[in-house]
């Protein structure tokens, strides 16, 4: 039996508009709100509203083919300026989304190539939605391959939101369940809640509710005891960076999580596109962690739940060793040990 | 150089009344409440304002002999009913909590044994006080014999709130860092937040920096990374539960971080009252673990912060098994493995 997801798309062009999931209202409230000008995808971006690198990166190249849409102009050469005018204001929503700026840089490929206004219009939309697909594509093969590792009726533990709303659709880690969802598939996810952020509790368990997947949400330092207690088949993460010899740098919670499977004899995945893999990097210690402001650990949606003045320590990432992965699957192929040698023959 | 430390009590005898720090107001507020009757202090532990199981039974033990000091009867029969009354009350704030009946038994066997009502009075207040310092001194000693186990500069990390605020002083898993401050033996402490209830972040970061402990607070999920990155020297934690053959039952993440330790090659300390053994337990498989209301990982101090009807799996504690305990720290000294054989010789 195959149905589609029933999740919803985060980012979708509507010919007069780009309609928008707001990620800021989640999860209490699912509101979609619509775009009808580069100032409001501008607007969604710099707020937040839209969030996940490959997110907002298609959010912008369809607020490139908006604008160029519903640009007047009749001059060819007033047309491509007013278009690049368009691709530099978004480039400035997000200063350090590398995503962005590879999407927009296809975009503006394509209006320097175009011959006509009314060809130039066309192609940009053509391109936005080819960005679109391609992500959506290269996170569904993400999710033939995830899928391929479980079994019907295994019990999956996962973390942070490596999910369908931060891409076009289904997301990495959690693309096998979206998949196993529309199969008929039976799968049970336990989501951890990932503070201090808490994208397992807001984002996670609202995507996979959404998909009709079973989802049960835990605090974070509950996982010993349901991998123990509830026969935990295995773990899937995502991953921010991917090390030439197979370190990954994820959400922080991360490498914990792959000493519990190392410790219980249970298989821990990484899911991540090929473009997530810096193979300039020999191994996850040069891979610098940020450290966010202590307000994240001491206020919870503006509640003050620690004394005044306590010292904190905000790491936002962490780098789980090579060792403790058991294999890193990607759109071109699941990648098992030995990585450094492994890791060439799916990454250019 | 000794100094005391500066840790208010959380419970204290003003001859007129007890003073009792609410700890419900805890991080926010440090307020100190006066309790000027037996109401008042049935109360204060019907409403959460006194908790930790030692605190709750010297709350309680104070409370008698309030009571039986503002009785104004001259017929001694009269005035025992009249505080048998008292004992009653008070026994029925907090229905499962067995050091609050014990403390209370103590009492009423001073009561019972009184030849005259100022002979009975006196008794009582000397009862209640005893109860106090035998507390104070078992917590005392363990904060001794788990120092004697950290050297100067060490980084120790501890869960939930084994401390000196749920008991009359010093704690348990806290004591040695209570005992470190007095000294100026330096000691660094990181404390997980320990979700869902965050006892962490609300009474062991209050609780430490009051007495000028050098604390550091994290979210439960950065505990790998920090034991990896801080150079953690050791874990502490308290108990609930210790069966036989030292399996020990505690606040949820306590096996998380017991295994983190094992990963990394740190010790893993467990420090609790001789009275916490239940040697009737074999192993830790017979201890029953409470599973809570959903809502303590759905909401954090009133806030939703997860989807409507999101299933939860919310177990309040966890079971660490003995392998995994570098040793169990009691007043009455360190049991090291194989703990079968050596608890009987700690514990009677």
């Amino acid at each position: 039996m195959t149905t589609t997801t029933a999740l919803p798309y985060s980012v979708q062009w509507d010919d007069t508009h780009i309609t928008l999931l707001n990620q800021q209202a989640l999860p209490t409230i699912t509101e979609f709100i619509k775009l009808y000008s580069v100032e409001d995808v501008f607007d969604s971006i710099l707020k937040l509203k839209v969030r996940g690198a490959p997110a907002i990166g298609l959010t912008a190249a369809f607020g490139v083919a908006l604008g160029a849409n519903q640009d007047g102009s009749t001059d060819l050469g007033e047309f491509k300026q007013n278009v690049t005018k368009h691709i530099k204001k978004l480039a400035s929503s997000r200063p350090t989304a590398v995503n962005l700026f590879w999407a927009l840089k296809r975009m503006e490929n394509i209006l320097q190539a175009a011959k006509s206004i009314p060809a130039a219009k066309e192609a940009l939309i053509l391109e936005a939605k080819a960005i679109f697909t391609e992500d959506e594509e290269m996170c569904r093969k993400i999710g033939e391959h995830g899928l391929s590792l479980f079994a019907e009726g295994d019990s999956i533990l996962t973390h942070c939101n490596a999910g369908g709303i931060a891409t076009a659709r289904y997301g990495t880690a959690l693309a096998p369940f979206h998949l196993a969802k529309e199969r008929a598939f039976p799968i049970k996810v336990y989501a951890c809640e990932t503070r201090p952020v808490l994208q397992g509790a807001r984002l996670t368990a609202w995507e996979l509710m959404q998909s009709g997947v079973d989802v049960t949400l835990i605090s974070d330092n509950m996982a010993a005891h349901t991998i123990h207690h509830k026969q935990i088949n295995g773990i899937i993460v995502g991953a921010d960076r991917i090390a030439a010899n197979g370190d990954t740098a994820n959400k922080i919670g991360t490498l914990g999580l792959a000493i519990l499977a190392n410790h219980y004899g249970i298989p821990f995945y990484v899911a991540a596109p090929s473009s997530t893999f810096d193979l300039s990097l020999e191994s996850g210690t040069s891979i610098p962690i940020e450290e966010r402001n202590g307000d994240e650990i001491t206020f919870i949606q503006g509640v003050k739940i620690a004394p005044d003045n306590v010292k904190t320590f905000n790491p936002a990432f962490d780098v789980t060793p090579n060792h403790l992965i058991t294999s890193i699957i990607t759109e071109n192929g699941i990648i098992s040990p030995d990585y450094v040698k492994n890791i060439p023959l799916f990454v250019n």
